[in-house]
C-alpha cells in the first residue's frame, strides 16, 4: 500500500515512515523542514543531534530490506505537491506537516499568522490536490485534543448527537480551543469535513493528545542516526516530556496553575499504532470520521505524581513546583474525552508507568550535557 | 463617537459610511478595492456605474454636512492598520472587509484560498491590532447566515445551550457551512470568540442573511455620485436582487435546484440599522456576542413567487424556471432560524413587498442596457 507521510521529519512523522516501511508499506516522506526553521529562531534544539533529513533517511535505507523515498518540498507549493501525488498515486495520505505548537502561535503576530497561514492554506492546497489527483486517497489528519478545550460535556468523538427544543440532529462536536494553533486545527477540520461532504474525500481526523515518548523499534535500531526529535523545552516539549527532562536535570517539575488542569495522553508508539490502524480501517467514500487519539487522561499533577513517585523509589531527589501560568485555561473542569473507536479497533495501549518513564530518564541522563536550562522557562504569555 | 469601517467601498459598507456620517458619527472608511479587482477578473460589473472610491467620497464630502474621512488600505497591511488604529482611536470598528461571495470561493483553488487567506488572515490582523491599540473598541464583525447550513433543528444565535448525558454547557452553535467562502467566516467566528475570552476583547458578530435593496435615504440624495455595487451576475449578486434583474429583462427567474431550499433575507436598509443598533448597544468587555442579522425567510420558490406576483398585478411577463443546482446543498431541510435580538433592541424591519420590489426594478430597468445577460448564468459549479 502507497502511504504518502507530509511532515516525515517530524516527531512523529519520521518514526510513523520508519515503523510503516519497516512494515511492508511504500512509504513517501515529505517535509518542508519548517520544524528545524522555527526551532532556531527560538534557539531550541531537540535533545539528540537530529541527523538532516536526507542523512537519516540514507541512514535507513543503507541498513533495511523496505526503504523511505523522501522528498524536500512544502504544502504550500501546490504545483509540486500535484507531481508529488500524480507521481506517487497514493493510497493513503497522513497528514502531520502542521506548525505543531501552542506557545509558538501565541508568541506574536507574525507566529500566529505562520500557524494558520501554513496550516489552514497547506491542508487547502492538499484538499483541491487530492480532488484533482487522488479523490480515493483515505487522508489521515493530525488534529488535537486541544480542539475541543475542556467544556462541561462528555467529549464525544468528533460529532455528537443533540436534541434541541424536541428536534434532533448530529452535528460536528462544538469546539472551545485555546490558542492559535488549536484553533487552526479547528479550522482545517471544518474544511476537511466541507471537502468530504461535497466531493466526496475520505477523511479520518485524529484528535491528538500529548504524546510522550523517546524510542520506538525503529529509532532503537540504530539511535544515533535514527533519533527523533524529542524536546524538553517549554515551546514544542509536551508536558510529560518536559517533566522528565527537569527531573533528570535535578530542576523541580513545572505545573502551569494549580495543575488541576485534565489533559489526554499516549506513547509515541500508540501514535504509530493508532495511524496504523486508521490506515488499515478506512472510512467510507465521502465519510468524516474522527477518533480521539489517547489513551489516558488525568491532571497535571497526577502526572507530575507519577514520575516523582518513579523518582522516590529510584532515590532520585524530585520536586514539584507550582508556577504562575502562562497560559489562559480553565484550572477547574468537567473532563471525560471517548476514545473507544481506536480500542475497538484493535488498539492495546501501551501504559504510562515506571518503565516508560525510565526509558525516557535514561536518554535524558545520557544526553544532559545537550540541555538548555533557559529553554525549560515559559517565557511565552497568553496574554502580556 | 468615531467609527472605522472596514470594506467601506462595498455594497454594504458605502451605504453603512454615508449613513453614519449623516448621523453625525465621525466616519473613517477604508477599502483595499480588492472587489473591484475581483470583478474585473470575473468580467462583472455592478448595475451602475460606480465612481472611484476616491470620487464618491469627494462627492459626498462636497455636498454633507458630516464628512467622510478615507483611506486605502488593506487589512492584510498590519503596518497601516496600526497606523490607522493609532490615529483614529476607533471607538467602534465595523468590519465588511472580505471577500463576499460564496461562487467565486468555489471557482477554483486559487480563489478558495485567496479567500480564506484574504478574509481569515485579514481578521486576524486585525484582532492583534486591537489588542495592541484599542482593546475596548467595539468589534461589529458581518458574518452571514450560511455558517450554519440547514440543520434539523433551529438556529439560536451563535450559541447554544445543550444538555448530554445528564450534562450543561453553552457552547458555540455548530456549523456546516457550504462553502470555503462561508467556512471564512466560520474561521474567523472562532478566532474572534479566542480573542474575546483571551484579551477581553469585545465583539458583535453578525450573522447576516442575503440582502436586497438598491436605495437608501443617503443613496437617493444624489443617485449618479453616491449609488452602492448593486449586482445582479450570478457570482455576486444576492438572489432577490437577481430575480428581479432577470424579470426586467423579460428573463426567466432561475431557481437552483427544487427551489425548497429555505433562506433569510433583510433589506439593504436594515443591514443599516442592524449595525447602527448593535453600535448604540455594545456588548461587555470579553463578550462575543452573536445576533442572526435578518427579518424574513423562506424558500427561493416563495420569493420568486412574490416577485411574480408583483409583475402579473403590474401586466409584466414572468416566468420561473428550475434549473440544475450548480451548488451541492440541501433542497429539503428544517429552517428556523432565530432573530429576536436585534428585534428586541429596537429594529423595525423594512417588508419584503411590492414597494421594495418595484424600487429595485425601476433602477434595473433604467440601467437595462448595462446589463450583461452572459453573468446571470451560474457557471461555478460545487463539484465539476
Amino acid at each position: 500500500m502507497r502511504v504518502l507521510i507530509l511532515g516525515g521529519d517530524g516527531y512523529l512523522g519520521w518514526p510513523t515512515a520508519m515503523h510503516f516501511a519497516n512494515e511492508g508499506f511504500e512509504v513517501y516522506a515529505i517535509d518542508n523542514l519548517s520544524k528545524r526553521k522555527i526551532e532556531s529562531e527560538h534557539g531550541v534544539e531537540p535533545l539528540n543531534i537530529i541527523k538532516p533529513f536526507n542523512e537519516r533517511v540514507k541512514a535507513w535505507n543503507l541498513n533495511q530490506k523496505n526503504k523511505i523515498k523522501h522528498y524536500i518540498s512544502d504544502l504550500l507549493n501546490y504545483k509540486v505537491l500535484c507531481e508529488i501525488l500524480e507521481e506517487f498515486n497514493p493510497e493513503v495520505i497522513i497528514h502531520y506537516a502542521e506548525q505543531p505548537s501552542a506557545p509558538y502561535s501565541m508568541a506574536s503576530r507574525e507566529k500566529a499568522v505562520f500557524t494558520q497561514h501554513n496550516n489552514v492554506i497547506g491542508n487547502l492546497n492538499l484538499l483541491f490536490a487530492m480532488k484533482k489527483l487522488c479523490p480515493d486517497a483515505h487522508l489521515i489528519k493530525l488534529g488535537t485534543m486541544g480542539e475541543y478545550g475542556t467544556p462541561n460535556l462528555d467529549i464525544e468523538e468528533g460529532w455528537l448527537n443533540i436534541e434541541h427544543n424536541g428536534r434532533k440532529d448530529r452535528v460536528l462536536y462544538p469546539k472551545k480551543p485555546g490558542s492559535f494553533y488549536h484553533l487552526s486545527k479547528v479550522h482545517d477540520s471544518a474544511n476537511i469535513e466541507f471537502a468530504c461532504r461535497i466531493w466526496g474525500l475520505k477523511c479520518t481526523d485524529l484528535n491528538q493528545g500529548f504524546v510522550y515518548g523517546i524510542s520506538t523499534k525503529e529509532i532503537d535500531l540504530d539511535y544515533e542516526n535514527l533519533a527523533t526529535s524529542f524536546h524538553y523545552d517549554s515551546i514544542f516539549g509536551t508536558v510529560i516530556n518536559r517533566f522528565i527532562s527537569q527531573l533528570a536535570c535535578n530542576l523541580e517539575m513545572s505545573v502551569y496553575g494549580k495543575g488541576t488542569q485534565k489533559r489526554a495522553y499516549l506513547n509515541l508508539i500508540d501514535t504509530i499504532n493508532c495511524v496504523k490502524i486508521s490506515t488499515k480501517n478506512p472510512p467510507q467514500k465521502g465519510e468524516f470520521r474522527v477518533f480521539n487519539q489517547f489513551t489516558e487522561f488525568s491532571s497535571l499533577n497526577e502526572m507530575a505524581n507519577k514520575i516523582k513517585l518513579y523518582a522516590d523509589k529510584n532515590n532520585i531527589k524530585a520536586k514539584i513546583k507550582h508556577m504562575n501560568n502562562p497560559r489562559i485555561e480553565q484550572e477547574d473542569h468537567y473532563y471525560n474525552p471517548k476514545n473507544t473507536s481506536l480500542i475497538s479497533l484493535g488498539l492495546k495501549p501501551v501504559v504510562f508507568d515506571n518503565k516508560e518513564i525510565e526509558k525516557i530518564y535514561r536518554v535524558v541522563k545520557k544526553n544532559i550535557n545537550r540541555i538548555n536550562l533557559d529553554s525549560l522557562e515559559p517565557n511565552i504569555k497568553w496574554k502580556s
